[in-house]
């Protein structure tokens, strides 16, 4: 068979995972914590289970769920969003993310995507016939560079991917490039698709930069988050995808034929936690900025320079003082010699800066598990 | 916003599910059951969860449950799949079904679908830039018409998509059936794609023909299953794929970018309960016979023409008797003046034939549930 994919490998998460298993490193590779969630959400959902809740979900989401969905909208960003037309429950936000663009995008249609960027965005714009049109963030920071942005823009663009806080390199919008953003597509119609899995982990008092702050911006965005990041259960893959009416109305002709909905109990639970116990989210920030400090702390012995972390659970490192490998070898080769994994920020990429030797540590990990990496690291 | 599928609207089961809500009518509309499966699956999933399995699950799907897919394959179909290679878990199968199309349908190719077909098929081609191409099923029995199948082939015919037991008719594929398509497609590279989400729902003590039996077929076939209707769990989605390596190697390639992966715990508890358990699918023919004889005994005082049904949890009847309105209208009406919600059967067609007067019962219901409808059904 003659692949419809030549480009598309496995996953590099998968890839690293499975490299790590095999030579029993620590996975400090793909994102996940080694820690539960909140207890009660595990009770939760057995209760639903146990009372009967298992049969399909509403297409669009558990009502009490999205309910809980559009009040956080509106608390913590002052958006009001209506629960039954704007709110759309997904099998995790990698579902919202693929459904956004194949309701939007068609052959021949340009996507916009800030390198280094999520490995999931290229093949889903291919799969839908557009084109990912690579603008590299600022190698400086990592913040995004509206000028380039601005000059990658022709009359096929019909979609600008943005991704805060960024995954993988740490960095955060502010609210001046938000409003950057709104000017570049202000009396056009290419919209927005903004990947904000990791908005309750946004560090060092600073707010978390939703486009769904930006009225302007809202109305032209499908925004997208997840409770895996939030609620420590990455296994649990609920998404979810808010967007203006007509908007959703076309991210849900697709859903509906993609997964039609999702895990009905853990909706449920999810639902249950977000109103009882809003305290949570609202932790998560100092939660996530003492693991990235402790973890810092703890690498400031080694050879690595360690890059700023604005947000989500991410620590980049440069390697060059310890090998000129490319990342991806030196990412084999930190499993099998220091049993430590990461994340080659290549692999996020479509052309890899020649001199960048970058990598990804996910810090999202209880203390021992970051000492015991930390240690093999400091032998290097 | 320009719509990209004018022709879709919202999914006839979320149409029909949502009047039979507003009217409190009976719903025997959308197929799910309205008991629960085994305690013992429910009590898996809490322990799983209650272990700690809240993380990803690997992209393919945990290990313990391919394997336990892959022992059922073997023991029932006599086919050994390799589980690491050819079987992939899905969030649910209608994932799996787009994911088989996206995977190998280009731009222009052509799908052959079996008319009336499953409202998802349809979309999920259209997506992928294919083109559906609709062969009706024999009238007289919804069995393949294969002379009309055979005379649809084109050069640009990628895959033919064939379901059995047949959802919404409860008609089966026979052995002489899978024979008849190997014909057609030997010699070609044209793929098979096979919904058999209903595998363990056959009555009259017929096996069920899986492709999988037929190892010619199925080394150019994705067969598609859900635990949902086995287990009365149509909430848990949970899907998967059983297809040769290479056929599987470009399943994955886009399952990891529309999913990556499915609500760990079900994962873990379906692979318990169905190696403690294999009797739960053995007995499950009976159960639903059980229910179709009961439901049919009901309507018998009805003045419903009641069509066979030799597999699903579905009963076609025909209304003529009755009305003479379109079946859509009439599904109106009986949810709003009889208080029980059906299926029109003309929303899985293309071209629905004008003069046919069909309507589905889902029996998958209590018996007190059928006894219910089946009093209101009866004053008509
Ligand atoms: C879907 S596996 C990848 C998890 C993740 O988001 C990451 O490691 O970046
Ligand atoms: C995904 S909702 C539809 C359920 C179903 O398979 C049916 O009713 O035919």
């Amino acid at each position: 068979i003659q692949t419809k994919l030549p480009k598309v490998g496995t996953t590099i998460f998968t890839v690293m995972s499975q490299l790590a298993l095999e030579h029993k490193a620590v996975n400090l590779g793909q994102g996940f914590p080694d820690f539960d969630g909140p207890q009660a959400l595990r009770d939760a959902l057995a209760a639903a289970m146990n009372a009967g809740r298992n049969q399909y979900a509403p297409m669009t989401g558990v009502p009490a769920l999205r309910e809980q969905i559009a009040r956080k909208t509106e608390r913590l960003y002052g958006r009001k969003v209506n629960p039954d037309t704007e709110v759309t429950v997904t099998s995790g936000a990698t579902e919202a993310l693929f459904a956004a663009i194949a309701a939007v995008v068609r052959a021949g249609d340009e996507v916009i995507v800030l390198d280094p960027c999520y490995d999931s965005y290229e093949p889903a714009i291919e799969l839908n016939g557009g084109r990912a049109v690579h603008v590299p963030l600022d190698p400086r920071d990592f913040s995004p560079d509206w000028q380039r942005i601005k000059d990658a823009i022709t009359p096929k663009t019909r979609m600008i991917l943005i991704n805060t806080p960024h995954n993988p390199c740490g960095s955060v919008f502010s609210a001046a490039d938000l409003d950057r953003l709104a000017e570049l597509v202000r009396g056009s119609d290419i919209l927005v698709l903004s990947d904000e899995v990791y908005e309750h982990i946004v560090f060092d008092e600073a707010p978390h930069q939703s486009v769904l702050r930006h009225a302007e911006l809202a109305e032209r965005s499908f925004v997208v988050s997840s409770f895996g990041k939030t609620y420590h259960t990455t296994g649990w893959k609920v998404g979810y995808c808010v967007a203006p009416r007509a908007l959703s109305a076309e991210f849900r002709k697709v859903h509906q034929y993609l997964t039609f909905c999702t895990f009905t109990p853990a909706q449920v639970a999810f639902a249950e936690i977000l109103e009882k116990d809003p305290q949570h989210y609202l932790d998560l920030p100092a939660f996530y900025q003492a693991k990235r400090d402790r973890f810092r702390e703890l690498l400031a012995g080694t050879k690595f320079r360690l890059l700023p972390v604005a947000g989500a659970y991410f620590q980049v490192v440069d390697y060059s003082a310890l090998s000129d490998r490319d990342d991806l070898a030196f990412c084999e080769w930190l499993i099998k010699e220091a049993g430590v994994a990461a994340i080659p920020i290549s692999a996020f990429y479509e052309t890899p800066p020649a001199e960048q030797r970058l990598i990804r540590f996910c810090f999202a990990k209880n203390d021992a598990t970051l000492e015991q990496a930390a240690e093999r690291l400091t032998a290097l």
